[in-house]
């Protein structure tokens, strides 16, 4: 099987390298990247001596080319290259947002452009395999999940799905710097983000209509979910804090969560909050649910590696089901490689 | 003025002398450290060449030799230590949390001690000047607030004092690790707290009675606030986010801060959320205040140097007001020179 | 008297600004900022609620306007800008490198253009106050000096000039971030930054040809130096560890250092090798001399900040000179207050 | 095979159960820890679910019941523990430096203790697979480098044994924070360490005698070493830059070196200064030569994982060689996963 990565040069086409690089069974024929066009891999990224290091970045990846596909481009090209690899009966992984919401209108409002195909974003599947698995393994087209939705989303889904959940859903969450991509900028030049932290988009961020969408569509009615995204100084890694009424107590809620969960084997649970650096470099999703008695609110914490389990080795663990792997394949002896403690 | 500032070898305690060195019209004439009785100021800190180097850590302060006492000591050798100074009459600052909350019952359920001085708790004023600057003039024990209500309290007086935050008050914060002291501890040790974040405590952090208590005293009802800290991995500062329903329009809730910090010399309103970096080394409170009309909850967020507004300027704030100067006596110019950008 | 800073919106324009705002004597009238014209300084930097806070951003100074000049700029706009503020008589700062070395053919080798007015080179005094106060006070161009030099020749200098330092000089110096500037850019972007540290122009450094003229000057024999920089991941900071043949002991290694330096009110010998966080923020520049019998070689660390004495205040060092005031005047104190511990 | 792990709870006992675990032809059947005995594995490093969690920490190891050991105890426990092992006849892997010298009274000067097992130190073969991977092969007791040792020595070793290098070895190293242990310190505390940096024990550090030794063998004659180490705050990472004189001109030295470490599966040469991000999780060894004609002098710079190449993964490289393994067998792989970036 051929694989190819489109935007191979940021940090998440490079960490899908990383990890499919242990795969003996595929062969990434084609990466690419506008910025480093005719450029090796190993001399954009000196580190990478793995056996794809004398891949040369083209301006393009050749749909012919290939068999299967992982985009890491921005939103608007993706919708149509998305369209075009569909149209040749191959599948594809997208990592952007071009096909995540159901909601055209989203597209508008959020992302500021107008969706041109609209009957694709109902094939696609949202590729959250603790959710959608059944779909993904069928899907020719899935539309990998955002960080900040993979966490919130996995924090509240058994809550959202059995309604136990009422009125709106609160939810911090703090993310390191390698989720704003690799691109330069002002705000996330070192000296100045350096002991730094803050809260951005307090009102309006892209990804709440993302998660308001999948949480509407497993529990059959509308969520509303405030969302404050905070910047902390760290490269990866990323917590959200899920605060949401319910009438269940500590134990019932805990049990909901365990059942649900019981056969993931990225999910795991810890009985303190848990640590983004126990996460880093793994596809893992740490757990923690508690209630606070005296305001009736439920507290669930939950700890991802941006670019492992909210981008790059969940499209692994898409890629392992929708080519008929076992899910976990390779990617639990990754998860436990990648963390480097301390 | 004789002053003695008692467990000044803690982070605290040489912020106050950072801070209070530049006073020209009083003198520092005791310093105590249990761990580093007998040695120099500069011997210690070496950076410390300032006019108080060649000071001695004595064991122990004597309440005879100097007129104004800071207390940065431990909870309970403070309940004792205020206690003692106040019957000579004198003045004292404390900023453990030994005099900060009326119900002593916190102190047995969050404190793990039985208060022995009520009554002196109730003479003790809380020392966050916005609230409370006319009860701290004339006050002779003052209990400094602790760092996250400061953060917390400031982000929520406007709205709770009017009664427009209606229901659970719901506040994620940040801090940055010298809020847990200068202790070495393995959880921050450097190779482990580098790189990583999580949530601690998550449902019944010590300050939660302090800021329910105060929050009370202002309103005149019950306030129920979910807390839940977070460690971000900086030496200095704090972010705390807050939330709550309110039938306020954005417009009317904006102006309802504005209105009632309109002649505070150190919170700052800013239109995007704030820095932890724009505080640092400062006596400043940034706030920025919105609400999301789709959830109708109101979000707070505001920024403070732990050590500064959450700590030890805020202590010289209340020195300031108790010793009859004007309230940003030094503070400002000091604000602007500690902050330290890039 | 009215001050004018060019090039004001980068790191050490900002640092002069946060220094030169405790001056009472003084006003800055003029800022200018090709990147920020028309803006005000506190919108383009939401902690500057100082009193300058107000000023804008011109596009360029206007000379007739002011009586004093910084100059934060590139070095090719530098020489220019220099030459004509010096035929109108007043009297500049220049931050760059444009009048820092004599030799011209250094601007052609290392700088890649070539110098048009190496007349005025000569009448530039080269801004090292512990080497060349005297020639300072009567300077009309003051060609402020770079980090790694004012670290490095720090370090060298009593040696130096005695000529007890025999052979090579080999420099292996530490820098924090911010020294690059506040251009954004791919090695500087926070997540790969993060937990790195490298060498980097490990052969030919422009400040070199910088150091070697400035010793050979105070020595009047030839000097080289063989100089490997490294970038540390912080913010602000530079170490200098000099290596070094003698033949003195370590005892006539220090005494003549303390000698030379014993009048100085920036530079602090120190027992142990500097910290650079003992001196972030401060004008003061930390050493520490001793002699490794086994292999013949003096070992002379200093620290200083970089944005500090290696650059903005030592600019206002210049300048407390330059207009007849005590050198020390407001920079002791601001050193002081500067320091942010931890 | 069953292996043994003493110390296991600190960091190098650590990243020996991280790396070992993908081999699946052996069993850690113990790990000690005095510190943590009676816990399991995941409940003192809750983000360890492979397949060693549920390992118990013991107080001691029982020689009996293992075949293989990796002693990452303090130096003097080793000496008894190693010599103990020998006996039995089973092979051993020293992370201290118990067995690292041959000159017994280095560990008087050095480190504080009379070595009772002269006669075992010349017996032990040390660890280093680029220069001694013959004597590793049968060798019983394998002393493991120290970090320090590893990047100097890999970086000076071709210019070293062919005599090509002049005069004293000028080294400055820089090291992450992990290399002092994991036992929390007053210097390492988090908001100490955080934005710092500092030369330390600048004249006699430990690790001076165990590079001297090694490079004397290797080249006949006294190598004297003049070594400055510094601490960055990083947790991992270290770069060594040396510096001595040489006859040979670049392109000589870099051939030299070429040639030398032709076949080495983990050394890589760089044509820029080495990154400490390149190696971190892995055990690379990256080497950059260069020479400074205007002084005369090679520079040559490397970078390892002070807990890869320079303690762990190492030792992991000869178990492989002391097994009959491929060298570079599971290690290449795992050096290429650890490496996580950004």
């Amino acid at each position: 099987m051929k694989i190819a990565i489109a935007g191979a040069s940021g940090y998440t086409g490079i960490e899908l390298l990383r990890i499919l690089s242990s795969y003996t069974d595929i062969e990434i024929n084609q990466i690419s990247s506008r910025k480093f066009t005719g450029k090796k891999l190993k001399d954009v990224f000196p580190f990478f001596s793995g056996k794809y290091s004398d891949l040369v970045f083209q301006e393009d990846i050749d749909i012919q080319e290939s068999d299967f596909f992982f985009l890491c481009l921005p939103h608007e090209p993706s919708v149509e290259l998305v369209k075009r690899i569909h149209e040749t009966g191959k599948k594809v992984i997208d990592l952007s947002a071009a096909y995540r919401i159901k909601n055209t209108k989203a597209y508008t409002d959020f992302y500021g452009f107008e969706h041109k195909y609209p009957e694709l974003l109902f094939k696609a599947v949202y590729g959250l395999p603790e959710l959608f698995r059944d779909s993904i393994k069928n899907a020719s087209v899935v539309a990998n999940p955002g960080c900040y939705p993979t966490a919130s989303i996995l924090g509240l889904y058994p809550a959202v799905k059995e309604n136990v959940a009422y009125g709106e859903i609160i939810i911090n969450a703090l993310s390191g710097i390698s989720g704003a991509g690799r691109e330069p900028k002002q705000q996330f030049h070192y000296p100045e983000a350096f002991g730094d932290s803050y809260a951005y988009k307090p009102l309006n961020h892209r990804h709440i209509p993302e998660m308001e969408s999948v949480l509407k569509e497993v529990s059959g009615s509308e969520v509303k979910i405030r969302f404050t995204p905070h910047i902390i100084p760290v490269s990866r890694g990323m917590i959200a804090t899920v605060t949401f009424k319910t009438d269940l107590s500590k134990d019932q809620l805990v049990e909901l969560y365990r059942l649900e969960y019981r056969y993931e084997p990225f999910i795991r649970f810890s009985s303190e909050p848990p640590h983004i650096k126990y996460v880093t470099g793994s596809n893992f999703c740490d757990i923690f649910v508690d209630k606070d008695e005296r305001t009736g609110l439920a507290v669930v914490i939950t700890a991802i590696d941006n670019l492992g389990k909210g981008a790059s080795s969940q499209a692994v663990q898409n890629f392992n089901i929708m080519t008929g792997r076992e899910e976990s394949f390779n990617l639990l002896e990754i998860s436990h490689l990648g963390i480097v403690y301390p």
